[in-house]
C-alpha cells in the first residue's frame, strides 16, 4: 500500500491517475464483428457464440419452461433477499418520478416538459464466474417504472446453453420482456442492427468486460445510446478517528475484490487511523476466496494523509470518485461540498455493499473521472425530456416581433416570414 | 417535391431515410489535429486558426473593451428582442429546477437523490454567415441556472479577429465567464485537453458544421461529455383542412432554408392541404433570400398522405421529428400519442421560429431519430444527478441479512464481509 503525507495540489493529478488501457488492439476485432452481425444476422451471431462461448445454439431466447426451471432452482432464501432488494429500488426510482413541468412564459404562451419513456431498451449482463443478477435488478426496475415497451436482455451462455439461473430469476421478475442467450460483442451487435432473433434496441445499459465497453461505444456511431462509458470499479473513502479501521478496511476490500485494476482510496485527516487501516486490511485479506486479486488491488491502493478536511475536500472533487463513504465528524461538511461523485454513502454503518445490493439506491455508477459529467443511472436514464408549446393568438402578439427582429438578425427570413404571416392574418381580422 | 399517398408500413423506413454522411475523410483529420493540440497547445490552436480562419491572433480572449464595443454596435430593438428571449428561456429552464428526492426505502435505510452542476462546461458557437446569438441564450442561461461555475465559450474569428457583435452581447448579458476567439476542431480540441488559452471543460454544448461534429464525437474518447449527436435539422408536420395552408408552408420553408439537407416532411390526411401547400411553397419560396438552400431542401422534402390519424401517429414515431408540429382538430390525440419527437409545437399559431427563438423551450434538440433515445438540451443537462445513502445501525440490521445472501451468491465475499462486521460489532454490543 502506499501512504503519501499532505501531498502537493500539483501532485494530486499523478498520484490519483486511473490505469489507462489501450484499445486499438480490440477495436478491430469489434468493428469486424459488427459488420458481419450487420450483415448476415443471427448466422453472424451464431459462428461468434461457437467462438467465443463455445456452444451452438438453435434458437437464442430462452424459453418459459426454462424460465420455471431457474425459479425451482433458487433457494427460498436468496429469492426473499431479493425481493427485499427490488422493493427498496423500487420504492427509490419510483419515488423519482417527476411530474409534467408546465409554464406561461409570457401571456399566451404555454411551454411545458414532459418525460416519456425510451420505447426499446436492451439490457446486458456479463456471465462468467459472478453472475450479475443484482445488475438485472438496477436496470430492469427502473426500466419498467419508466414504462420502456420492450426491455430485452442479453447474458451468454453457458458451455451447456444456459444463463445462471439467478438472472433469469431476477429478469423475470422484474419484467424484461425477452431474454436472449448471446454475450459479448455480437450481443451488442445485434441489439445496435436488430437480426432475426434479436431486436434492436434505441439505448444499451449495462456492464461488462473490454469487448463489451468497446462495442457499447461502437454502438453510439450507429445511432444507440449508451448509458454512459466504462471503466474500473473505484471507491475513495475520506474518514477520521470517528471511524472505526476494521470497518473501513472491509470497504475499501470490498472494492478491491471486484478486480486487480480497482481503484481504492483512502483519505484521512488521522494518521493514526491510516495505520490501523493498514493493518487490519492485510489481516482480513488473508481469508478472502478472490485474496489474489484484492491483494493486487489494494497494492495499488493510496492511503492520504492530508492536513485538514478542506484540502481533502479539493482532492475528492479532483478525483470525482464513483463511490464516495464519508466516516468524518464532519458529514455535513462533505455531503455539501461534494460535486463530483457518482454515489455516496455515509457513516459507519453505510458500507458500500448496501448500495451494490440492496439500500434502493442504483449502483450502475459513473467510473474514471465520468462523476465530473454524468449521472449515475437513475429513472430519467430511462427516459426523453421532450418539450411542447402551444401560443395563442395573443401569445404570438406578444413574442412575434422579437422573433422577427432575431430571425432577421441571424439571416433566416424565412424564420421571420412565418411569423409575420400569422401576425398580418391577425391583424386583417381586427 | 415528392407527394406519396398511402405509403404502406413496410416502405416507411424507406421513405424517412434520412441522407447519411461519411465521416472517415473528415476523421483523419479530426484526429491530427486534436493530438497536435494535446501534444502543443496554444502552439497547435495558433496555427489552425491560421490555416482555417486566416488570420493569426496573440490573444484568444475577447477583453473587456471588446465586449464593451460590441454592446455598443447593438440596436436597442435587438437588444430588447434579446432580453424578450431570454426572459422567457429563464422562466421555463428555471421552472425544471428539481427538488432533492428523499425517501426511507426501509427503517433505518435514508436514499436521496441530488442535482450539482457540472463545474465546468464549453459552448461552441458557429462563426460564418448566421451569427447564431439564439443558441448563446439557449445554452448559457440554463447553464448559469444549473450554477456552472466556469462557462467557456468558444467562437471562430472572422478576417479582422471578431467575434460578431449579437454573440459578444448574448454571451455577456447570459453571464458567459471566458469568450474565446477560437473556432472549429482546435476549439472542441482546445476545450478537451485545455491549452494555455482554453480552459479544459467537463462537458461541450454547441452545434457546428461536420468537423464540429466529428470533433465533438471524438472529444468523448477523452472523458468529455458533450450534449448530444447531431444531424441536419428536421421539421414535421402533421396537418388536416383546419390548418391554414400558407402557415404550413411557411414553416416548412423556414426549416428548409437552415441548409440543403433539411429534413422537411408533411403529413397529412387532408389531400387537398397538400395540394394547397405545395402552392403556396412555391409562392413563397419565390421571394426569399436563402432561396438556392430552400429548394434545394424542399425538392428533396415529402408530402405524405395516410387515411387515418392513427396510421399518421405511427409513423411519425417511427420517425422521431426533432421539430414536430401539430395543426389537427384531433391534437390531443397527437400531444398523448407522440414518444418520439423533440420538441412539438401545437394549433396555427406556434411556428417552429417561436421555439427556436422566444417562446421559452430549448432549440438544442435531438435530429436524425435520436428523439427515440435523446432528450434536447435541458436544464439537467448542466447537471448531473447523485445519490447519497445513510443507514442507521438499525437500517443495517434490516437490510444486512439480505445483502449477505446476495453478496454470496454473486462470489463477493468481500462486499458480505463489510456487512458481516457491522452487524456483528452490533450483536456483541447487545
Amino acid at each position: 500500500m502506499n501512504k503519501i503525507y499532505n501531498p502537493k495540489q500539483d501532485t494530486w493529478l499523478e498520484i490519483l491517475k486511473r490505469p489507462t488501457k489501450t484499445i486499438d488492439d480490440i477495436e478491430v476485432t469489434v468493428k469486424e464483428i459488427f459488420k458481419e452481425v450487420q450483415k448476415k444476422g443471427d448466422e453472424a451471431v451464431a459462428k461468434y457464440t461457437s467462438i467465443f462461448d463455445g456452444i451452438a445454439l438453435d434458437n437464442y431466447e430462452v424459453s418459459n419452461e426454462e424460465i420455471q426451471e431457474a425459479v425451482g432452482l433458487i433457494s427460498s432464501e436468496l429469492k426473499g433477499a431479493i425481493q427485499l432488494a427490488k422493493d427498496n429500488i423500487y420504492k427509490f426510482h419510483r419515488a423519482q418520478k417527476t411530474d409534467k413541468i408546465s409554464i406561461e412564459t409570457i401571456e399566451g404562451v404555454n411551454c411545458w416538459q414532459e418525460k416519456r419513456p425510451i420505447q426499446k431498451i436492451g439490457l446486458y449482463i456479463p456471465g462468467g464466474t459472478a453472475p450479475l443478477f443484482s445488475t438485472v435488478l438496477m436496470l430492469a426496475v427502473p426500466a419498467a417504472i419508466a414504462g420502456c415497451k420492450e426491455i430485452v436482455l442479453c447474458s451468454p451462455p453457458d458451455k451447456k446453453g444456459k444463463i445462471n439461473p439467478a438472472i433469469l430469476y431476477a429478469a423475470n421478475l422484474c419484467g424484461v420482456t425477452k431474454i436472449l442467450k448471446v454475450g459479448g460483442i455480437q450481443a451488442i451487435a445485434g441489439m445496435t442492427f436488430g437480426t432475426q432473433s434479436i431486436p434492436k434496441v434505441y439505448k444499451i445499459f449495462g456492464p461488462g468486460n473490454q469487448f463489451v465497453t468497446v462495442a457499447k461505444q461502437l454502438a453510439t456511431q450507429f445511432g444507440v445510446a449508451i448509458d454512459m462509458p466504462a471503466g474500473p470499479s473505484e471507491l475513495l473513502i475520506v474518514a477520521d478517528d470517528t471511524a472505526v479501521p476494521s470497518f473501513v478496511a472491509s470497504d475499501l476490500l470490498s472494492q478491491a475484490e471486484h478486480g486487480t485494476d480497482s481503484q481504492v482510496i483512502l483519505v484521512s485527516t488521522s494518521k493514526k487511523l491510516i495505520d490501523e487501516v493498514e493493518i487490519e486490511i492485510q489481516a482480513q485479506l488473508e481469508v478472502l476466496p478472490r485474496k489474489e486479486i484484492a491483494q493486487k488491488a489494494i497494492e495499488n491502493s493510496k492511503l492520504i494523509f492530508v492536513e485538514n478536511d478542506q484540502t481533502a475536500l479539493n482532492l475528492i472533487n479532483d478525483y470525482g470518485p464513483e463511490h464516495f463513504i464519508i466516516c468524518s465528524e464532519y458529514d455535513d461538511f462533505y455531503c455539501n461540498g461534494i460535486v463530483n461523485a457518482g454515489s455516496v454513502f455515509i457513516g459507519n454503518y453505510t458500507p458500500e455493499s448496501a448500495g451494490d445490493y440492496a439500500s434502493g439506491t442504483n449502483h450502475t455508477l459513473p467510473t474514471n473521472g465520468y462523476a465530473k459529467n454524468y449521472s449515475g443511472v437513475n429513472l430519467d436514464s430511462f427516459m426523453k425530456s421532450m418539450t411542447f408549446q402551444k401560443i395563442s393568438e395573443k401569445g404570438i402578439q406578444n413574442i412575434g416581433k422579437a422573433i422577427e427582429i432575431m430571425a432577421e438578425a441571424e439571416g433566416l427570413q424565412a424564420h421571420k416570414n412565418a411569423v409575420t404571416l400569422r401576425l398580418k392574418s391577425l391583424e386583417e381580422r381586427e
